[in-house]
């Protein structure tokens, strides 16, 4: 998962750029960078580390320009590098930067594919570079001199034929403006806004709407499926379906876990859903066990608190704060002669013991991925004295690999894969372990939206909306993610020789 | 307001120190530091910035020794450089390293005095090191080649003396041990604990009990007002009560704000307390209005979210999520030819439309000091569609200056100096201002641990329990702050052209 | 002027080109770059700094693979930026870097052609971007799936004849060899040679043989004016002539000034060219004034030592050491409220009084640019107590700007611009001036290599060999160097408050 | 060996400090230190590096005051921590720091004495930290309020009784003055000079005088052995001796090989006494090998060029330069999976061949001190075709320790241990091998300067002047140099894993 904007302004964007990253920066800690455009220069900025780690004084005097794009990276397994830190950038034709949210399915092929047709060449493994070098092939084919809204509109829709996947991608070309575009089944978000300074409007595209509220946007609509939209250098704004076909499938997870709840997306504020979720977990409790002994709902912090909330007013029980989350998060340091010790839960999660003492306790988180964190939280809560424990996850059993960008454990590695909600529950050591269903969860978005017919609901039910995704792709996906957690694991150790990775563990 | 740790292990202390900093890193984000001892030698490692960020493998790897004690500081106007970072050091006698959370009311009498008798300079605004070098002159009088806990209690009993204040102190003499001591009042919290490692056991002394939690130590009990806790080089922990008098006199403050909730300070669970803040508020409420309209209550995150719960709670009134708090602080650079721009509240707080639209809502705060973020916060509830907006704040009027540690600003920047309730709700906009009573506020601690009879109110009623602070004293703060406040707007600008100063600001 | 290396090897070459960028860092201590290739993927570093600053353990680790190309730069008004270090790179086609020495006189012309044949972004004003654009545009149009030696050739004869100027150029091209090509006059040095380890052959190319020396490569010759040289990635050598005509014409300033003198440049040593200078000027001496009355030669270390020796010899003239050079250059601080205060030669330069006291002293230079630094020198002769200071200079006057990579102040700053020997002697204060004449300096080439016919001596006469020179660009070059000078000030001062900065003051 | 300086100036003088320090960088560039003082305040800055690496821009602006002492320090073995970085500084009495160049050989009998006396712990194994302590010990002892100038040289005079060894110090007082002294045998260098800045009269105190040369101080002359030199707050300046027996007897090493060859010490220009070691050679060639066929003189830069051009010039020899050394040193990293590759002398010095075909080389070095690289350099110069090789040394055999603050490898490790010049030619590979008679050393500083009757010549002949050192001392020395011989070889790999090694800002 990954963070994007792109702004076209009348003064420089830079601390604009800034602003919107650090707002989406819970989408992503890894990295962050940021391509600005003076006249026929850009001006790039791009490193590992937190937002305003990447991004001092000396960075921010460079990057001038009135328009500009910028990403935060989440951290994935294999492409950890700063080397792969977005926007990328080709400087045929005209110079384009492109940083996207997402995740292609065929990269592999479409790399070799403009290898072959333009010999162009792809460093890295990140399908952001590919995604980019597709781009620029369409648009150099059409190869004129000074491009207009048209021609990216025309190279756009040639990217919707070639590639497969979900995308929310922000591009700039040098000199001339600002693209955006979102893959045809919609499934990343993309929103834009606008804002009238000094008589004169200003456009901002980003992943989140917060991204427009912090900085005084006003949100004006999501992208639909396959639309692209254009601010030339003069800030005309173009708006354009690239698409041949689209369905509206927005990703489940983004509702779940992944947006800040203040945003608003596909015109459903994520708080909202966030709270109907509880309310459909109650209702599921009602229905599965109307006698039910819970004494208290307790959230795990933070995503949850909302649903659980909800939850426990409409089951019409007591709701406590049990668990206090850490803001800052430390590392562990290798002596000379010592291997690394694990952390433990405990460093990020501390209970509160009078909230469990000898009380039945419903723990509420919004998924469950490995298990092994929630097996670890119902033993503090036994611990602290709770008499009976129950866990509720807000969504459904996570049993199958995303492919549209959330980075995820291969199959193998998530609990419930292969395993009933009953057999998770024995897993992570709790007396009841309640699932979302998932028409349940759909409904927490349809009934705020009923435009809303389709969803992303891969990691769930292994459905891949696109259609692209085969099972040798994902028995190619599972051995890459178990390599590259072998690799990750090493570049750990590593990592401690390294000053910069000092910066990488962070609060979360 | 700082965070304090004393560590005597039986294998290198370094990590758990750190790990210790970084659970109390809430009581201070501005500096970090630690001192280690092995055999006869120590090694010390400080500077501004977060502990994860001040604390680097090759700091670590220099960090030996089975024990030692660590500092974050809270950012005070005037000792913000880095050269006061503590812990402070001495080398005669002994080499001793001293850190503490407080502050002395008469430091400059007694920089004078020790200078006077034993032509020691101070260097530095800070009490810290005038309060070492007390000890180190009343340790270096005793003069043992040898020195013994009986040494270490009787110096401190005549810090005790000498001192006036609120100081809650850890210190190691090289080569010999950790100690720590409590001022006479018990204004500042102090607790200790206990681990058993291969058989042998292992003592922590920190500011809060959630840094004993989190590195297993199990929690035995707080020091007393004036009692002092000493660990030999051999592990032999001595305990000695060193004050002539004593009474526990505990700082109001640590409950409403300071402390995090998980932690237990004078055997009140510091949530337990808060919790009880919300009930007596709606007591208030029932009382002042038992025909309000409130349809929502709505902390602002995250201090008051439990008083503000069992609010709700006790008026039967929906409690809702209305703020979401940004976690990723960013910063605004000053480009060449710009002035530096004012962060709006909308960058660490943004509220969930739904939530306000159409309804009465009560905004739930700790406390009100200046005000200024309150007024932001109630215009934003309006402007996301309350139909009245109240707010309540668990603390009463913050109305005097706090001499014992907490840096708040100068009296007259205080809102509710010199103003009536009602007055600071017409300065902040809101309809309905509710404080809580100061009598009130006392009985939240005092019904969950009747041996507590006195406070430190100082900021609510301007009393001083220490006897010490006078007039003369008080108007010096008043004018000091102002100078230093003066002093650190000068040095922020400053800071836009000092790199490491990229590092301060910081998410909280 | 810029120093470059190129390398095939067998195992990874990271280190032996870190180890060339040292030993010709004396061509330029403003920035360094390197790029490695490992199968079908490169890796970069590249930063302002000197080459142990800018590598670090942490680039070099991911600086893999058995080739690759590095870079120093020198710093030249206009382009001193980060982002103009090289090597530059485009990923189409195959993805070249490609690093240079030597100047493009018409590389804005060029910059508009591939702009308008292919689109090609022009980002900097570095003429090295132009340049690998003209030869990945030649390249490209080739168009092979796997290009050969041949095709590499090709594309250079391509480039020989849109190109103007001098250049010495090495270029990788990823996945496939090692290219390095040299301007149709041989303006700027390329040497290349070659070590056998584990019996097979590594090869290297670069500016000075100095770099093949010290990493036990064995000098095999230079490349010719016009030639190609390219490794495959198998390590086959293929060699090829790509000027439609040549003629050597290489920069007499390299054997003044620029190269070391352990150097082999076109079969001449550097060293035994400067002693020859040293030979002609005692010629002169001895013709202009047989009954000269000098009592001792000094040089004006470190360049012109080994002329002023032999200078001395053939005088039969005592030789002395009478200036110390102070080998760790400093930095002045602007303190807040202060102003710049200039540096003195004084600090750069000592003289050890006793060997001017009363004394005919005359001082040897390499050459004279703006005569500044000559002027106070000969001012602190004086103040040493020398009783006549004669000034001679090894190369003739400089009076026309170079157009061919060396950084030279505008015309108008020369000082020998528009003046004669004996003004210029005013000039400076000395008692009597005396330059190389350019028909002698010619000689100490021509009587070490008698197949050189032509040089590049245009700072000398202002004849430009390559006959691209007009006066329109002349007068461009004027302006632009003069407005780069105003600019170069600005970033001075700015400077100051970017600490990567600090770097740059350096030993030399 | 390292360099220091005092300053009191009328404005800020951490500029002059600086550069002072930068000119005296030869003297030491391991770490560097400075503090200064303002009103009755000091500031701090020290650490590991180069003094432009560990003064920057942000340390500068702390470093405020018109009073202050610096220090450049040699890497010894054993204390290249940045924790011994100097100044060292106590609290009591007043604030004291302290630098100082030279070795104490009581050092740890002292440190037992305080501590008993004073309970002060030293916390390093700098006897600059010794030394300080023993000075501030007397210093409290007088106890004063307001120290004075008779104050000072009083605790001085204490210090003399105590200390043993070679010493020349500057100290600061904070509030009070700047104070220096010299040992009573003056074995290292202490120079004073004066200049007049708007009609008020600053002093600088250096270890050389072209610290004072290039910020225009003029030199008034050296301290005498055990003189103290004080300059109160108001810039009154107070001379003392302050031993009860003082001989002059100064190292040798200083005018071999130490200082820069435009220094004047003991009122002998460095330069002077250099070229009279290359007279005093020839006239040893002369007598010995009268009809010796040197064909060419050849000087191992930098430090040996005058002795061997005047050597030539005695023999009537060609003079040449045939060595270049590289200005720029590289570092070798450790990658993964390799051991660390040793460097040649070559990247180091590397031969101009033409100047050794086919000759009988005279080569000229400073001193032989391991024989390691002067094997090298023979063999080199045999590789390059010389006929014959000879080598000369300018100082003697090198055969002790040196316990005065110069560090040297154990005495087994010295090449000329236990070996006869031939047996040491032997092992070097040359053909002859010449050293300087010590007597003939010595003529070059008496014959210049008549008044001194007596050196320090301890590494030739093994005789201590301090008559303090016995051969316990010296058996102990000799493991612990072997013993941090191999430490520093460990943490040598320990600080390529470092990064920052290079950077780090430590507060102390």
């Amino acid at each position: 998962m990954c963070g994007i904007v792109g702004i076209f302004a009348r003064s420089n964007v830079n601390q604009t750029i800034f602003d919107a990253l650090t707002v989406l920066q819970h989408r992503g800690q890894d990295a962050a960078g940021m391509v600005t455009c003076e006249g026929d220069r850009f001006f790039m900025r791009k490193d590992n580390g937190l937002v305003n780690e990447v991004f001092r004084t000396r960075h921010m005097k460079r990057l001038m320009g009135n328009m500009g794009i910028g990403h935060v990276r989440y951290p994935t397994a294999g492409s950890s590098s700063s080397a792969e830190a977005q926007p990328f950038y080709v400087n045929s034709p005209y110079g384009i930067a492109l940083a996207h949210n997402g995740n292609l399915t065929n990269a592999e092929a479409l790399a070799d594919d403009i290898f072959r047709a333009d010999l162009r060449h792809i460093n890295t493994t990140s399908d952001s570079e590919v995604l980019l070098n597709v781009f620029a092939h369409e648009l150099q084919r059409i190869g004129k001199l000074t491009p207009t809204a048209v021609d990216m509109f025309k190279a756009v829709e040639e990217v919707h034929k070639r590639c497969q996947g979900g995308y929310a991608v922000v591009a700039m070309i040098t000199g001339y403006g600002v693209l955006a575009f979102r893959d045809p089944y919609g499934i990343r978000p993309l929103v834009y806004g606008k804002r009238v300074v000094d008589g004169k409007v200003e456009y901002m595209v980003a992943s989140e709407s917060v991204a427009l509220d912090t900085s005084g946007f006003e949100r004006v609509r999501d992208l639909v499926p396959g639309e692209a939209l254009y601010i030339d250098n003069e800030g005309q704004l173009f708006l354009q379906q690239c698409a041949a076909q689209q369905t509206l499938a927005p990703c489940l997870f983004e509702y779940v876990y992944l947006a800040r709840p203040d945003s608003i997306i596909e015109n459903i504020s994520v708080h909202s859903s966030r709270m109907l979720m509880g309310v459909k977990l109650a209702d599921k409790i009602k229905k599965e066990r109307p006698d039910h002994d819970i004494d208290v709902v307790i959230p795990i912090p933070d995503t949850s608190r909302t649903a659980a909330l909800e939850m426990a007013h409409a089951l019409g029980v007591t709701f406590r704060e049990g668990f206090i989350k850490n803001r800052y998060i430390g590392r562990t340091f290798i002596m000379p002669g010592q291997t690394l010790r694990k952390k433990s839960v405990r460093q990020k999660l501390n209970p509160i013991a009078s909230e469990f003492k000898d009380k039945v306790v419903m723990l509420v988180d919004d998924s469950i991925v490995r298990g092994t964190t929630s097996k670890q939280i119902v033993q503090m809560a036994r611990e602290a004295g709770a008499r009976k424990v129950y866990f509720a996850s807000a969504a459904p059993e996570v049993r199958f690999p995303n492919v549209y960008g959330i980075d995820m454990p291969s199959a193998t590695e998530l609990v419930a894969h292969g395993r009933s909600a009953e057999d998770v529950g024995n897993y992570i050591g709790c007396d009841w372990m309640l699932y979302q269903d998932l028409d349940d969860l759909k409904a927490c978005i349809t009934e705020l939206n009923s435009d809303i017919k389709e969803f992303d609901t891969c990691v769930f039910d292994g459905k891949y909306v696109t259609g692209s995704v085969n099972a040798e792709y994902l028995q190619k996906l599972e051995s890459k993610r178990n390599d590259d957690a072998k690799t990750m694991a090493d570049s750990d150790s590593d990592a401690e020789e390294d000053e910069s990775a000092d910066l990488h563990t962070r609060i979360n």
